[in-house]
């Protein structure tokens, strides 16, 4: 039986072509919303796949929020170039309405400032929505993924619009826990001198290399601050690993493995 | 003689608010890009302020590198809850499209589909810049921050529309160093084990307190991660100060003061 895979849909977006990349065989589900696709893994129904960082635009949030909620873990990751491509109906003679995910819109800004200064931009929830509306509002164009325009008949006015040159970070979370040679975490520390630098400690103490780190405000209590940290767990065996866990533990006012994969 | 600060155009942004909640009596510049108010601040011509980070969306990251590009320096910050409206023309009976700034139409998302499902939602450069198309265009209503209605002679149909609060800090960036109580800097280190944590040591060593840590990879070099790192320096003489610096830069592949404050 194929692997039930939930992503955002409609078809065509970044996240199915990460999915299709991340396992060659499977029955996609698509979700109205990225956080239907957590649900959707967290109620056992299936994996799901959502992105986690863009080079530019940073984490995305609300989905590392998601991580620190749900009962899932990260079990596989993959990195896609985003590349962007305009494109219309072939029977499109003028342009005045542009469409595409916001943060799509966001990184065509120069190409179309200086190309279509008068187009409107309108902001839909996908990449794949955009091509989608596209072929069927008149006198629009829509930015995506070249590998979709066929998809929505799409052709390709010019490829690689993107003002500046990007990656996405995308992750499979499944129910189950899976062991690979890289682990995301949170923890929290007590807003005080050194308490970040204990936990620290730890890994260096045992010669592990940190691959992210990033610090927030914690929602939930005033003066908290939460940690995301990727590092790499290949030089450990399994109980090296739950020891510094363990240690971690101790320094940390709130611990979840997010999952090795 | 005023103060020039050049902040993003037109009148009516958030970034405006900001502006004046830092400078009581100031001659404020508008600028097209945000790339735009660096410049003038590098230029020597005046002072500028510019959004660092939200609590729902992260870092600004092209603010960030901008910090790290541009010989300014960190002067000011100040905090401010982003209150979302939808505003319209008097005049306006029924409403088709929604415009605002990208980031704010993705903060309303729930509440645009739910009450305006089949609105289309325009991007624009700035809630400023959508408020003002929305007083031209025709069935149209706007998102933004209430003090700015009445300037493009909008009403308020709904105020805090935003799904989840949020705040947004902004700084004011400057030619010349100023001297306060919190520090930001960036630093490189190579991607080894403990690189980072030999860095914290100095702080933790002198009983400093950090307030975020972000990491990137380095565009310029791979293999090389960017750190950006705010920390409280308060209980620091000037000569202390310098001596943790020293001490920083000596563990550190790149290092950059961007600011007391």
């Amino acid at each position: 039986m194929k692997e039930k895979i939930a992503v955002l849909g409609p078809e065509g977006t970044f996240t199915e072509m990460a999915a299709r990349r991340l396992f060659k065989d499977a029955h996609l589900v698509y979700m109205d919303d990225v956080e239907d696709v957590f649900k959707y893994v967290d109620s056992g129904r299936g994996m799901g796949v959502v992105a986690i960082e863009n080079s530019l635009e940073g984490s995305v949030v609300k989905n590392l929020e998601a991580l620190m909620e749900h009962d899932v873990k990260i079990c596989k990751e993959v990195t896609l170039d985003i590349n962007l491509c305009l494109m219309k109906k072939k029977e499109t003679k003028k342009i005045e309405t542009i469409l595409s995910h916001q943060h799509a819109l966001a990184q065509c800004k120069k190409y179309l400032k200086k190309k279509y200064p008068k187009a409107s931009l309108q902001s839909s929830d996908s990449t794949a929505a955009a091509m989608k509306e596209a072929s069927r509002i008149k006198d629009s164009a829509a930015i995506g993924p070249k590998e979709a325009a066929r998809k929505y008949n799409l052709e390709i006015i010019r490829e690689n619009i993107e003002d500046d040159k990007s990656q996405t970070r995308f992750i499979a979370i499944a129910k189950k826990e899976c062991w690979g040679k890289k682990t995301s975490i949170i923890f929290a520390v007590k807003d005080e001198p050194g308490a970040l630098y204990s936990v620290l400690k730890v890994f260096s103490d045992n010669k592990v290399n940190l691959t992210k780190i990033e610090s927030r405000p914690s929602r939930k209590k005033l003066g908290e601050y939460v940690f995301y940290v990727d590092f790499e767990n290949n030089s450990l065996i399994r109980r090296e690993f739950e020891t510094i866990m363990l240690k971690i533990k101790e320094r940390t006012t709130l611990l979840k493995n997010l999952g090795s994969y």
